[in-house]
């Protein structure tokens, strides 16, 4: 049953496989009078591309995108945006270990037995190669926010036990998180970041991690009670991509040993405005902005595909192992962050345009 | 703009006020033939009930549920069936300081900041109050799914720093869950954890913790690629719900430490079906259901509303304190394990019957 | 599957049976501020009503009203708002005849075929008895659009052979419809309309007809390109009301014998703003408001039910014949108005609503 | 706001303009297993295409479709289908008349009214180009509906006053359709048809029509009550077309001058089975399909575009006069024949998959 969509008032539906011909998103309800070029989307899908860096794959992947509607002499006309990535490195690969061998940590097994058979090609559907139209999405998502003063930026704040020190979220800068190719502002925790990456590689292994996402500028009123909260949706935007297990705001998994007369951030003024001492609540009160900055967290597993061998089952119920060929990231932190700001700024452009059904507003 | 439904082909619709005349739940996509009546709901909704134990709120909501629709002869229809939870305990009360102080921890501010003003009787749709009418959903969903083989069962694993141990989630039963009031299956952790509690009510303050959820019985196949994997609807249901800022399955933020060796859990063969050993993955790869159990967390704050004062600032931005008045839950959890079990069922109910619609199956 | 709903930045979802315990609908994504009373549903209430005239079936049913929440202080406070109509004309009654056989022209068969059986008591689910919640919702959506200067006004407009002649359909007062009880403005018409219902009553049958409706003060800009042209909407929320088995607008089917000179509408100027001369488009081009008069016509079959005797079959095949017992409307057309109105009225609630956040607005 | 997409369980999605690089939709929803190829999609598509006939506009689209994504080694897979249409005759040309000027009957005023500017290439978005997708999602659909034993055909029964005679509406052949190029399977009448547009192209006008849509072989129990009635479904449906302005289903808006007694279609059985006798309920009863022939016919206005002189305005307010240059059709039904068929097909898909859901059943 269809479920290719996200999003109400900006609604974005993807298709594509990994080594298929191309992968499409289509993006409708983006206001009319945005500029927008294919340009604008470049610097994102070139912080999510393979072959960026040393500590990530290296598979090439131009990421060309190109827009096929909804923009006219520069603008987006109001009506709904398709953008189209080709899949150019669809060489004729030797397929029949996949398709014979459920990886292990992938989805092959669950896509045959929901569909009974699959795209194996590179994972097909379930491969992150179907991030890269959320990437660009993301860009145009970003660009509306932009008009309304709010900035998405995220970060890789842990691999393995090696955590950032940040003092202020809401203070860090893109030049800081793209200083290194592991996306940490921390430079010093960065550095030991990258060797451990380079370890872990050489290990034939992979290394999990936590990537922040921080949105400032939000101002408060975004979200809806009940079920499409502000947490709600940033939930199901983070946990739909590839390798998250966990998902945490504010205080996060931290509110379990807390008191209340602590974890109750009090309202106080600042400058005549309304605002309150602290941040444990993440920016979020009863699922709608309180217009501090939003602070979420995603827990990213470590790669599954891993050049040393490892047991399984064949399609056919035999016992076998596999051992992943291909270039794989031995980390998927650095690449995991511009997917995961495209689908906070998602979100964020949505209840946006929300709030200007409930209560009118700019434009 | 419309944000009170969740599901696709099972959908929930809901409206109600803490203080209001009643709390409704429309349910639409429930199957024909399934036996249903009002006393299916009353044990769930006993669960969630204030007054149930000295742990909890001792406010008394009798929470009588009335079906409007739906339902003949004992069976759903087919069509839509309204459960109605009128509000009983309305008496007229003093709302002056809750209509002019903005609680800390509460929507107070920012329903305020949505609509310019709010229904501040009891915190309005904002409070938890609505939950009832889903936990009277979940019964519902839980039933469907007991038709094909699926138990959902929740319990609380830890408040403030006590930790319960379980070795084997989808072993626990509903009886272990209940025999204490705190409703934690570890009955030495579960007698501390009532201690704490007790002792935290007296400090006038409260505790947060951490809730686990198992479905069992699921099988391989429901979830769906991209945006509706099963992880990203759980992660949507449970965020939805007061006071939750995390949410984890299988390793969950455990992830990031771990090697992608040791994380991934290899396929095997059990009794010649296919299954893996170890349960990292807690169920779920690629978003679809591997037939191994369930395994959510989510992380619960500490009641926001505690009798001690806290510093805040009135709607008219003036500095001043609050003092929460009236019963409230000194720690959340007890009465949050049927709420996250209904949002896990209506999740699974509905993946249930869009797997029917991608490839048929029973009824 | 979940169809019980209807609207995208307004959404009604309904559920209720005819001979149920009551009815119910929820609105979703009204905006707060908009003063509302249980008062303000009862005139379009009486005007659905059974028994209002001597024209109509004289069941007795008072559709009281209650607002369950979403209002507070005599306003809507932007949550969801639940009405409750009450059945209660309850009465047990002897249902043998139509729970074994099939009324033909009614829903009895196909619901059987669908659900596998049905709630025969009165139709269940298929009767009419559900308009009543759509008719006080669009009450609601009425008042919405009354801030914004927008009117929606039906009338009976043909009755049998009996054409109404009306020569400016946006001219037409609620007054002047509602001067007979047929609601057909022509006052001469409706004299004879009202003749030939009691006649048809008298041969135990009843008559079709068509009713026009009309929507004033649209502003042009609403509706959007595709599939959700205001056209294609307005065609959907008039097929879902029972017994339409046509829906047109502007020229209609008229359309078929015209040649393309004589079919478009001229843009003209009229005090400086730019207009069309002849509205044969109906207030719609390309499915987008022209700021014309917005107008359709619905076909209503005659009533299925009449107390003359039908061939029929029963649940088991056996053939037999079936006279309908109780008290039928010999024409609906007179209480189909308030109907369409309503449903006429949600879709351009939504659509105005849907507009402010392509565009953003007023409140 | 998003409003691009259509359908439920089966769900389209489109993009494109009329004059920009390409038109793409995407099917979500579509079950594994259907075998597919481009090839699958010519004929329809050869149908709609301009340049067909003598009688059609002569501009040239070869309406190329490639599939982009769900389909592997066949079969569809489950997954999102991707289909692009290149705009191939994209040269450049002088829109300076149509950037300017409203044209009549067009949407060139209601989208500047909506967005503040549009797209004026070709009519952009509001251009009929777009329903090429459509077409090739209808292909889809039908090959779907097709292993259910469902067929959907549709040809042009009227134009101007020139009316086919068609005695069974479920007998007709495609053959039949296809004999003529205005696709009127009445021999007779199609040859005075095909004269009447060659009549009207030479006077420079245009003229209007009525096509009709069967859809055979559905069997009893498909569509939903209330709000997704099979009937709504339509409507929304054909009404979504361009130049649609009316929309009727059995007897129509004959039943407007009908007496229950003569339009009740009895229920009888044949060979055992429960059926009716006479199909003046076009096949769907309270919204859901009976089993028998469902009949549709839509009135189609005359082309806007004409090559005659037609006064109007232009967007800054000046009376002038725009004569269409360009090559029109004078008569839109031989090439709506096939856009109606593909909406029909994708209703009935939809509401087959929606059927699973609720009641399971095959594959």
């Amino acid at each position: 049953m269809a479920g290719n969509s996200f999003g109400q008032a900006l609604r974005i539906t993807t298709a594509g496989e990994s080594h298929g011909p191309a992968n499409v998103v289509i993006l409708d309800g983006v206001p009319p009078g945005l500029e927008l070029s294919e340009d604008d989307l470049l610097p994102d899908l070139a912080r999510r591309r393979p072959g960026q860096s040393k500590i990530v794959t290296q598979r090439q992947e131009p990421d060309r995108p190109r827009i096929l509607s909804g923009v006219f002499e520069g603008k987006t006309t109001g009506t709904s945006i398709a953008i189209l990535i080709e899949n150019v490195d669809q060489r004729s690969r030797d397929y029949s270990d996949i398709a014979e061998k459920y990886r292990p940590g992938h989805a092959d097994f669950t896509f045959d037995a929901k569909y009974g058979f699959r795209d194996y090609r590179g994972g097909g559907r379930s491969s992150a190669r179907e991030t890269g139209v959320r990437v660009a999405a993301g860009a145009v998502a970003k660009k509306l926010l932009a008009e309304e003063g709010v900035r998405v930026l995220g970060w890789v704040c842990q691999v393995g036990d090696l955590v950032a020190e940040i003092d202020d979220p809401s203070a860090v800068t893109l030049e800081q998180v793209e200083a290194t190719p592991v996306r940490c502002p921390d430079r010093a925790v960065a550095e030991r970041m990258i060797e451990r990456i380079e370890a872990v590689r050489a290990e034939r292994d992979s290394i999990g991690g936590v990537a922040e996402i921080v949105a400032s500028g939000v101002p408060a009123g975004w979200g809806e009670p009940v079920f499409d909260k502000l947490k709600a949706d940033f939930g199901k935007a983070l946990f739909s991509l590839p390798a998250v297990l966990g998902v945490e705001y504010g205080a996060g998994f931290g509110v379990a040993t807390a008191r209340g007369s602590e974890n109750n951030d009090p309202f106080v003024l600042d400058d005549g405005s309304i605002t309150t001492r602290g941040n444990r609540h993440g920016g979020i009160l009863g699922g709608i902005s309180t217009g501090l900055p939003i602070v979420l967290r995603c827990a990213v597993k470590p790669t599954s595909s891993i050049p040393q061998a490892q047991p399984t089952v064949t399609r056919t119920g035999e016992e076998t192992t596999i051992s992943t060929k291909g270039r794989h990231d031995p980390c998927l932190l650095p690449r995991f962050v511009p997917m995961a700001e495209a689908m906070v700024a998602i979100v964020l452009a949505d209840h946006m345009l929300r709030q200007r059904a409930t209560r009118g507003g700019p434009r």
